[in-house]
C-alpha cells in the first residue's frame, strides 16, 4: 500500500505523540517535528507507510538515547494478557467453532497498537474483546483460512505487538505446530513483538520462532534479513497480522491471509470497510470477498 | 499566541484540505503538502499560526491560479446570514437584554469559519444560533463590554468572515454608529470578509469600513497597511471578531476585547475553556474573568 498524501499530517501527530511519550524535553519535540518535516517534503509517495514510521521511531529513539521506548507498556500489556489467557482459552474450547472464536480472538488482540493511537486504555481492549464474538466476519473467509493452513505444508506467521502476542498463541494453538515458524521484528519499534515478546507468551516452547532482521513496523522485505526472506519464499501460507503488515505485503506475490483491525481510516478505505471493522482478508484477488465489514 | 507544536499537523490537514477544495489535481495537491512541509520544517515558532495560515493561502491561490477559492463560499453564507437577518433582529429587539443578544448572536456567528474546519454546513450554523441565547456566557463580561463602548470615542471593530459579518452587522446595530470603524481583509484569504462582503452586509452604509491591507487570517500588524495601524493605534476600544485575530493580537499592547467561538483545541486550551465555548474575553490581564465557559 503506497502512502496517501493523509498519512503525511498522520505521520507528523504519531512523531509528536511518540515524542511526548518518551520525553518531556520541548527541544527534543522541536527537533523530532522539524526533521520529520524536512523528511515528509522529500518523501516517495510510492514507499508504504511503516517506511516512514521506521524513520521516526529510529529518530526518537536515537534522540533520546532510549533503545526500547516502549518496553514498559510492552510488558504491561503481555501481563494483561496473559492475565486472561485462560478465561479466553475457555471461550475457545466452549465455543460451537473454536477456529473461528480463535481467529476473531487473534484479530481483536490487534487493538493493542501504539502506532495508529498513541492512548490505549485497558477497558478499549476489553471492550474489543467482548465486541468480537459477534462482530462481522465472514464465516467463509474463517472457512477458507482454516482450509489454507490444512493445506498448507510451511506456515509463515508474522506476528505485530506485543500484548496480541498472547492472542496469536491463543490461535497458534489451534493449529499444527509443526508447520508453523513464527516471525517477530528484528529490533524494537513502537510496542510491535520482538523474541523477548514471544517467549513472554510462552511461543518458543510452543513453535519455531525467527526474527525479521528489521526494525520497521510491518514487513519490508528488502529491509529485512536474508534468512527472514528465505523463510517468507519458502512458507506456502502466510498469515500476517496488523495494519503495518497489511501496509507492506498487501501487494506481495504470496499467499497471505492478513487479520487485523482496521483502526485507521485510510487502511479502512483501502479495504472498502468501516473503520474498526475486524478484517479477514488475502492478497489473492479472486477472494477480494474475504474482506468483512 | 505561538504556533504550538500540535499546531504543525494541524496546518499539513488544513493544506491538504484546502488543496482538494480548490483542486482535484493530484500534482497540485501533492506540490502543496511537500512546500508546507518544507515552509513548515523552518517554522519559527514564535510566530502566531496565521503567518503559517497566510503562506499556505497564497500558495494554494498562487498554484491554483485561483485569486479568491472561497469566493462562492463567502456570497453562500452571506445570503444564508441575510435570509435571516430579520428573524435575527426581531430576537434582540424582543429580547430582555437587547445588548447580551447581539453579543452571543455575533459570537455565534464566528462558526462560519473555513480554516479549522474544511466542512461546515448549514445545520452546524443554525444548530449554534440556537443554542448561543442559552450558552454560557458571563453576564459581567457583557456588562464590561457595554461599558467599555459606552466609554470609548473611537472603536475599531475587527471583522473575521463572510456570513459572520452579517451577524456582526446585528451587534453593530446596537452600538453607536458614528463611533466605529469597522475593518476586513486586505484581500482574500480562507472565507475571511473582505469590502465586498462589508458591502453586501449593508455595513458599508452604516459606519466607516476600511481595510487592514493584509491577506493574513488574522491581525498580524506588521503586515498591515500604515493607514490601518494608525486606525488601530488611534482606538480606545478594539471588538476583534474570531479565532484568528485572537491567535494574532492576544499579546497586544491595546485595549481589545475578543469575542470568539473556541474552534480548534489549542485555542480552547489557551483559554482554558471547554471546545465550542462562546468566549468573550480581553488583552487586560485584571479581567481574565471575563473568559466564559
Amino acid at each position: 500500500m503506497k502512502t496517501y498524501f493523509d498519512c503525511v499530517p498522520c505521520f507528523l501527530r504519531q512523531a509528536l505523540d511518540l515524542a511526548r511519550f518518551v520525553t518531556d524535553d520541548e527541544t527534543i519535540h522541536e527537533n523530532v517535528i522539524r526533521e520529520v518535516l524536512r523528511k515528509a517534503s522529500t518523501i516517495n509517495l510510492s514507499d508504504t507507510p511503516p517506511a516512514m514510521g521506521q524513520h521516526i521511531h529510529r529518530l526518537v529513539r536515537q534522540m533520546t538515547n532510549n533503545d526500547d521506548p516502549y518496553r514498559q507498556v510492552k510488558d504491561t500489556y503481555n501481563r494483561f494478557a496473559l492475565d486472561i489467557y485462560d478465561e479466553m482459552t475457555n471461550k475457545i474450547t466452549s465455543a460451537d467453532n473454536p477456529f473461528d472464536t480463535a481467529v476473531r480472538l487473534a484479530i481483536a488482540g490487534n487493538i493493542i497498537d501504539f502506532g495508529p493511537q498513541s492512548h490505549l486504555t485497558h477497558q478499549q481492549v476489553t471492550q474489543t474483546i467482548e465486541e468480537c464474538f459477534t462482530a462481522e466476519l465472514s464465516a467463509d473467509a474463517v472457512a477458507r483460512l482454516q482450509q489454507a493452513i490444512l493445506d498448507a505444508d510451511n506456515i509463515l506467521y508474522l506476528a505485530d505487538n506485543a500484548g496480541e502476542i498472547v492472542f496469536d498463541r491463543l490461535l497458534i494453538e489451534q493449529l499444527p505446530h509443526d508447520k508453523i515458524t513464527l516471525a517477530v521484528k528484528g529490533g524494537p519499534v513502537i510496542n510491535d513483538a520482538t523474541m523477548h515478546d514471544a517467549e513472554t507468551a510462552g511461543l518458543t516452547t510452543l513453535v519455531d520462532v525467527i526474527d525479521n532482521g528489521s526494525d520497521a513496523p510491518g514487513t519490508i522485505l528488502t529491509d529485512c534479513s536474508d534468512s527472514f526472506r528465505k523463510h517468507f519464499q519458502q512458507a506456502d501460507l502466510i498469515i500476517a497480522k496488523g495494519q503495518g503488515n497489511y501496509e507492506t505485503l498487501s501487494g506481495a506475490d504470496a499467499n497471505i491471509f492478513f487479520l487485523l483491525k482496521a483502526k485507521c481510516p485510510i487502511i479502512a478505505q483501502h479495504l472498502d470497510v468501516p473503520l474498526g471493522s475486524l478484517v479477514l482478508t488475502t492478497t489473492q484477488p479472486q477472494q477480494t470477498d474475504l474482506v468483512s465489514a
